[in-house]
């Protein structure tokens, strides 16, 4: 076992998790009993009985976001179960802390059927202000956010769809600035159309990228498979998200790669060598996201011509990671009180963060604000506050 | 408006409630990130994945205890549903941590059904290493925390229920040690056949009081009426818990109280006079818990002869509060690894709670002890290890 396990289980362990539960208000003696306890709550019971908004105002439902999980999809280790995936949603809460200052609880289920994660979020759901969907699998995780999004009157996201497309949005906006493209005439090939790929392949559509690619387990995503397909790859192909490639020799990702400007691997390990790197169009753009083994490593792709190239990993340049944005998002979508989160919301935080990184600094290992940049939860959570508030005087 | 009632909802809006979500590791670098979360979580997911007890080692479910409730008896405020609920969960959740030094975090429910309550906690447990039922109404209450009790192997205890059970069951202790009573001579009328209130009958039946009598909004509880009656109530009768009273000439309070030694009250405000404290037996006890306003306020029947009156309040002597049971209960439940709460602990903690006045220091206006006296969540915590560990030696 790598000395970086045994640290992290010793840390683990030490602390009993990660997360704790603390007081805001003094309970030193009976008069303090009894403002924050029987008889005087009461009184903010009977307000909010009266009138619901106002468990924004006296309770912790306003700066509280659910993290849910069904543990169909932890991190790259499948399907572990929801008590399992229980470190991870800690960590998710006490990072959404650290960077968005608001508070998270992980609620891990010992369900894993669609319709039951819809009934029981929907019915815990009075009290959090928006709910964080995290690590549940393709294609349900979009069905269940569908259904989440049409039943309940508070944000809902699913991170893992959303958080990992509207970093690579950002990465892709500075991309064309600091290379000078055009996102019209990009072309783009993903690997992996599962939560996060799906997710990817409709933000960089509205953002206008010409022409994306796809290629998963069923090999060279294709109208010619159209009756293999779950919902979700047809409707991408029916909405014509991804565009149908249908006269290949060979049903491979060699095949797919040839040509393109950039490559987005959510997929799985190695999948990508050097020479399909040198099949790529000039300045080849990898963002290799597998976690934690990329679809190429970094020092290979370079060196086989690639001019950027990014991970999900801190432990090399253009870090891609949904940290950027999640802490934001909600912290933005908490403070106006959005009733969702919409498609302009993404789109908006995507360009914000971009924002943050001047003409002048961008460079082929500095496309994306660091993890740590302290500017970048403010960033997020203002563009999205903007929006929330232009949606809002349209209403 | 009272003035107590203006500084309460001040406290909830300057705080935005009570209780806040907290990191207990470090996140100051990329390397506290790559432990606390990818990549060095993985570490603990898969040990969990592998053994779901190592949750206990890794995470916060061994220290993090679930308070829920539907809202259908909030306080003495009644059905006002689980939002409005939320205050008094919240100052839950911060009494198990300032008293029983344990987390615990509000869940308040969308649904008031009891199948739909039941799935729901079954199906949010695993983030919890135990489930504290608060505010729901009876007989539902009973059946919902049956259930759980089967379906879980997590402790699952319904505070309205048992935590003034117990409470009341100590104080019945002390007050026989202080008057030389005997629990077996002793004749108790109980108002109230509620959750407090069944569960109080089957404590106090359990310790061999001799006579238990009761009322409810029903009248005296009778087999003669037993058509009438819901499951729980039935149940009560058919166990022999509550001795059916039968000979009566009027259908009251006035005329079930007569000749008793103590009067239990769970039930609603003012429903006793002096002279109804008159008619009990010498040396009345009066323990009137209705909640703000009690059965009879406590100058009124001690000016009517009661020799020992007990409230619900913090601002009388002898205050009988779930608050001295329920943050040392959990902590010697979840301490203990205990799968569940069994009768035995909830006895031995009436006991140990009762055992912290000494005999020299009983007094009419001491009969337990106060709830900011720092040794009652450790004594209770350590009753319930105690016998958890006799319980465990046995399986």
């Amino acid at each position: 076992m790598a000395t970086r396990d045994e640290e992290a289980l010793k840390l683990h362990e030490r602390h009993r998790g990660k997360l704790s539960v603390v007081s805001r208000v003094p309970l030193k003696d009976a008069r303090d009993l009894a403002m924050a306890y029987t008889p005087g709550v009461a009184a903010p019971c009977l307000r909010i009985a009266a009138d619901p908004e106002e468990a924004y105002r006296y309770t912790f439902k306003g700066r509280m976001v659910a993290v849910v999980t069904d543990g169909t999809a932890v991190l790259g280790l499948g399907n572990i179960g929801g008590l399992a995936g229980l470190p991870v949603m800690e960590g998710k809460c006490a990072l959404l802390k650290k960077f968005g200052g608001i508070d998270a609880f992980p609620i891990c289920l010992a369900t894993q059927k669609p319709e039951e994660i819809i009934d029981t979020v929907v019915r815990v759901a009075p009290s959090f202000g928006a709910i964080m969907l995290e690590d549940i699998a393709a294609p349900q995780c979009v069905f269940i956010e569908r259904e989440l999004k049409q039943r309940l009157n508070i944000p809902v996201f699913h991170d893992d769809q959303h958080g990992t497309a509207i970093v690579v949005s950002a990465a892709i906006l500075n991309v064309c600035r600091h290379l000078r493209k055009d996102l019209s005439s990009l072309h783009i090939c993903v690997s992996g159309t599962g939560a996060a790929g799906s997710s990817i392949c409709r933000m960089l559509r509205r953002l206008g990228v010409g022409e994306i690619r796809a290629f998963n387990k069923q090999g060279i995503v294709s109208r010619r498979k159209y009756a293999e397909y779950d919902f979700l790859i047809r409707e991408l192909l029916d909405q014509g998200v991804i565009t149908s490639f249908e006269d290949y020799r060979e049903d491979t990702l060699r095949e797919l790669i040839r040509g393109s400007d950039v490559f987005i691997g959510v997929s799985a390990p190695d999948l990508v060598d050097a020479p399909m790197i040198r099949s790529m169009a000039k300045d080849p753009v990898v963002f290799a996201m597998a976690n934690p083994r990329p679809e190429i490593l970094p020092e290979i792709a370079l060196a086989a011509g690639a001019r950027i190239v990014g991970t999900g990993r801190s432990d090399f340049p253009n870090q891609i990671n949904n940290v950027l944005i999640f802490p934001g998002l909600f912290r933005g979508a908490l403070k106006s009180r959005a009733k969702q989160i919409s498609e302009e919301m993404k789109l908006a935080s995507a360009r914000g963060l971009a924002a943050l990184v001047a003409d002048d600094e961008l460079a082929d290992d500095y496309i994306l604000p660091r993890a740590f940049d302290r500017r970048v939860a403010k960033a997020v959570a203002d563009a999205v506050i903007r929006q929330a508030k232009i949606e809002q005087s349209k209403e």
